[in-house]
């Protein structure tokens, strides 16, 4: 670890945690507690998932928020957090903005920032590598592979879709919806969205070995999108970095989610060997639906995938 | 976390190791034991810790390597491994050849890769950000602070200087002389020599609150340095990335160091403010001895350390 040559990452470094017994200055940093523990990390680079000119403040934003997603994602509350830096040239002058932005999702989530290691090159794209960690809401973690046959298949949030080109950046995780969701009813699976709906359900249906069945006029759509109603709903299925909340859970605790959480039950888990099926209305007879979303296989990650994801998805409709 | 593209990382990926709850395959990986949990990130850069030529073997290796040697710093043995990987077009041909390294590595110091996360860009340089997470292999850290008066100064290895431009890709990191330093003869403080002996020593004499008094001759030289004798010295003392490990102990703990770990004893902490005081034999008083090494600030960390590094540290030696 090195990161004496940020003092400004020093001041954003957090001495005292529960937890922590260690951070910044050493070889390395130090945390005890009861586990499980969970880690993740996420890369963010200047071309690949955001532009030169993207708010430098939603870059530095966005570096913790696509962990703490994916904290609560697991069941569990972010602790710590280790970052980082390839710093060039030319960002430089974006520097203190990005900085307020990773300080100002530090706080909103109370992350401490115990650890990092920094590059500077002259040229070459300014890119990021958060590590964040955390544990249990509610004494254990949710996996993708807990979705069991009969669950009902839910996603938080107002609507999916159209999260490019400004919100993927500013999105706000939905940490206390996991909170409340794992304290009064444990989902069985859960993941957050952001490879788009189609793909990540498949996700859930591959580790757990099962299939699913999509009412497809309940997926909520983003208020955001225009165009004809199958667009809209071709690229709420599809499109990326929504950063909602994807579960599965019994009815029983269906039932049990507190009302001022906006959840959308969107289908069921049947048995299956990751099968999605679905209808366009409660007349119609599920038909088999294939996954799509888009490749990861050759292509950028996220502006690659956001030109693929606008281009309409001609065969995931087709099967209606 | 994001590592669908590459079917070769999940192979290196490890489904069982101790203390492993799950890998590779959802939000975050899942680890749990007893703590204290040592973790730390080092980023390497192309064009700045390695040049588009070297061998890509070795720069998967080191992406490993500097991971264990700030666990061995820290008196822990590691046992995890997060991998982000910057890849570029151009660097798809040496690819194989980088994972292969980093397999040698992880299998050498038994360390499980259990997540990571993938950016491709087109063009750009090719970098890393490892992540690494110990437990300590005595029950309790060795850190930077705990140097107290008295305390022999040691150094591990055959000698320092001279790890541009090769050995420091190819270096050793010192796990099996850490770990029996420190079930043998608990150090009072240590950290790995990455900036150069003399500023390395710095970092423990501020974490501490201590000064040191050096004997010169003691120093350890590299056999691969040449020059004049004050020109070796002077190296072996401002060379970084040795990764050599420099520790303090009392008498009665060196004397229990096993005899088959190189290490020389080249000086005592004293009481002070951070001072180096130094000699260059035993007839001669000891004398002030600006602490040099090379600074950080505004230039690239590695290679552009070595230019630095490289020329006459003029002011360290006239002190003399």
């Amino acid at each position: 670890m090195n990161f004496r040559e940020f003092d400004w990452i020093a001041s954003l470094s957090s001495a005292t945690a529960e937890g922590l017994i260690l951070g910044i200055g050493d070889d390395g940093a130090l945390f005890e507690g009861r586990g499980p523990w969970c880690i993740s990390t996420d890369s963010l680079q200047e071309g690949v998932h955001f532009l030169r000119d993207d708010d430098p403040f939603s870059v530095g934003w966005k570096t913790v928020a696509v962990g703490v997603s994916d904290m609560a994602a697991m069941g569990c509350r972010p602790r710590f957090f280790l970052l980082n830096l390839h710093m060039t040239a030319a960002y430089a002058k974006s520097l203190p903005f990005f900085r307020d932005g990773l300080q100002s999702a530090l706080s909103r989530y109370k992350v401490s920032l115990i650890g990092g290691d920094t590059i500077f090159a002259e040229t070459g794209p300014f890119s990021v590598a958060g590590v964040i960690l955390g544990t249990p809401f509610a004494g254990k973690p949710v996996l993708r592979s807990g979705a069991r046959p009969g669950d009902l298949i839910c996603v938080t949030g107002p609507g999916l879709g159209g999260s490019f080109p400004r919100r993927h950046l500013n999105f706000e995780p939905r940490l206390e919806w996991g909170e409340l969701l794992c304290k009064r009813s444990m989902p069985s699976a859960m993941m957050d969205i952001s490879d788009g709906l189609l793909q990540d359900l498949g996700h859930i249906l591959d580790r757990s070995g099962v299939s699913a069945e999509l009412d497809l006029w309940k997926v909520p759509v983003s208020k955001d999108l225009s165009g004809p109603p199958e667009e809209r709903l071709r690229r709420a299925l599809g499109d990326g970095e929504d950063f909602e909340l994807l579960f599965t859970l019994s009815e029983a605790d269906f039932l049990r989610i507190p009302k001022d959480i906006p959840v959308s039950a969107i289908g069921r888990i049947r048995e299956g060997k990751g099968e999605i099926m679905a209808r366009e209305s409660a007349d119609c007879p599920f038909k088999p639906f294939p996954r799509l979303g888009y490749s990861h296989g050759g292509g950028c990650r996220e502006i690659g995938a956001r030109t693929t994801r606008s281009r309409p998805l001609l065969p995931l409709l087709s099967g209606l």
